[in-house]
């Protein structure tokens, strides 16, 4: 469903925004590191997060990614979170490769933190070249 | 309300990523051009837009916008829309200037949009730096 001119936003260390409703039905949106993994896109989040909170309400999602280089190139998804995993060694693992792919570091989130794997499901792409 | 210390990225071409709310309540969120006007974040579209139709059922909005040279600094800004300007001598003469702080060129949109000035009133912000 992504297209493979655009996959390389998911992949390549690109700041994706996440937008989620909240209770009162406002919306909510933060930068996130994202992942994919060839039918999902994966981010991953310590729960107590508002946005966390929000998913757990309302797992609806919607993605905004320019490209770091040109911001006029973007990839834009709306979706549902359709799995949590919360098996913490590869939570954490997959955090750490991901400090790697954003900022060249792996990333250590404090030991208190539950971390989960959000899986989101796409139902809406688009693209601008 | 937006501390002195971000208005820099209301105001000197940082890509903002938009949230609005669909009627299924669902998110949706695209990047745009923004401006501050000291009170309100401005933002400029046209009529019939997706965002402008969704903000004409529900004006509640959220902004994520990352520093272009640093996305770990960035402003968050939950608000609603409280006024929308359709002079369109106005509209197209801010969405001109716009394009030329964001990519160097006056923005001219097609003769047959209508353009509107939205105003956001912030009612929620948050800062990382």
């Amino acid at each position: 469903m992504i297209p493979d001119s655009h996959v390389d936003l998911l992949l390549e260390g690109h700041i994706a925004h996440l937008a989620t409703v909240n209770p009162d039905n406002t919306p909510q949106v933060s930068p996130i590191w994202v992942d994919y993994d060839g039918e999902f896109v994966l981010f991953n989040t310590a729960t107590g997060r508002k946005k966390y909170r929000n998913i757990k309400m309302n797992r609806a999602v919607a993605l905004s990614i320019t490209d770091t280089s040109n911001p006029y190139r973007f990839l834009l998804i709306q979706g549902r979170v359709v799995e949590k995993d919360f098996d913490q060694k590869k939570a954490r693992k997959h955090i750490a490769m991901l400090g790697i792919r954003y900022y060249g570091q792996e990333f250590v989130p404090p030991e208190t933190e539950e971390r989960v794997i959000m899986k989101i499901k796409p139902t809406f792409v688009h693209i601008s070249k």
